[in-house]
């Protein structure tokens, strides 16, 4: 492992944090893939006068998730829902399957994937990497209404 | 992916947010399997008075883990312990082994899963979905007592 | 399942939470592995002040990731990258290869740990388990800078 010389961080910033501010997106979508939530939660990052904090996500679902990556080359995506696909494949014996070949394998995703997400807000801004998004995972083939709630907590 | 069009969201509320509530949930786990912490965390944001915020959960462990999943069905359970098994399973050529067997794949099927998850808390209750239950996973074999430290934050 | 009465829980403490204090962790990583950000974190805690609330970690990247792991047995950290890589292996026929055979491989293992993580603050100090460190994963082959986000939400 790297010496402790490798790790540098900057002084600390220090506001007061009185406000949380809650919203509820709902993202229909239409079988699965990725939902790109980020500019999305920009704006109510925006609109709720966001400046030094925390943005939460919570997906109210067991078949459908989330998780941050790449958000320049879109065969990227489809590589990960490969990968998914490898993972927890349909067809590989599951008892759960009332609800369709999809079904176990989407649960199985989510539990591999996010249910909840923090984002660090800095000035005013989502502090992600040049590189990052915010993506909804649907993992049922069928399109679905899922519902992601949104919180913030800091100072507004 | 799909259009902005597919995705809503509702206007933001806000609420001062200045209470942290804290306390320490001890499972008694009868070895590898879920147990269903979603009662006594909403005994918790009862018993804290929790309005509006976010409830934390950090668990102590390092062979046993977090998920969020499907409360309906027992063979989800199942089939989730079994897709663990077979995504770390033991018997592998593993070089840490001197705890058993079953000890690395532990590590590994925490690492797939969640050491810590946010679920937000709206009027007074828990903003889960309707087939969302909140589990701890134990990946041992053997009964262990497992910590998950419970962490509220917003308005009470 | 346990019963209800293999789950006890503390009394919950209640302190005012006002302040948010934020850094930023630079970690030059060696090529894949893991960094022990553990004493760095402990650091940020001290310095801020931090009594009692949540310290959430956001790594700005998405081809290294963050996890909560064994500290003891470096064979553990060995398996993992074993794990891993059997997980989301080179050369398995990926479409996005331009940044080379480790990329694609980076990003699914991103997918499968954390971006973010939290670990509560009781007492002025990290809440972690007796076993437990915070590692940052590089999962490129190269040796990369990279930035995580570290923010203290509570009472100081």
């Amino acid at each position: 492992m790297p010496s402790p010389k490798s790790i540098s961080r900057s002084a600390p910033s220090t506001v007061a944090a009185t406000t949380i501010v809650s919203s509820l997106l709902t993202v229909q979508t239409r079988g699965a893939g990725f939902t790109d939530l980020t500019a999305e939660i920009a704006k109510f990052v925006d609109e709720a006068g966001a400046q030094e904090g925390m943005v939460t996500l919570f997906i109210r679902h067991t078949s459908a998730s989330l998780t941050i990556q790449e958000n320049a080359d879109p065969t990227v995506l489809d590589d990960l829902l490969t990968a998914l696909d490898r993972l927890a494949p349909e067809g590989a014996g599951w008892s759960h399957d009332t609800e369709g070949p999809d079904d176990m394998p989407a649960h199985i995703r989510t539990m591999l994937t996010a249910t909840s997400l923090q984002i660090p807000v800095l000035k005013g801004r989502l502090a992600l990497g040049t590189w990052q998004a915010i993506y909804q995972i649907e993992h049922r083939r069928a399109p679905h209404r899922r519902e992601v709630v949104l919180q913030f907590a800091g100072r507004i």
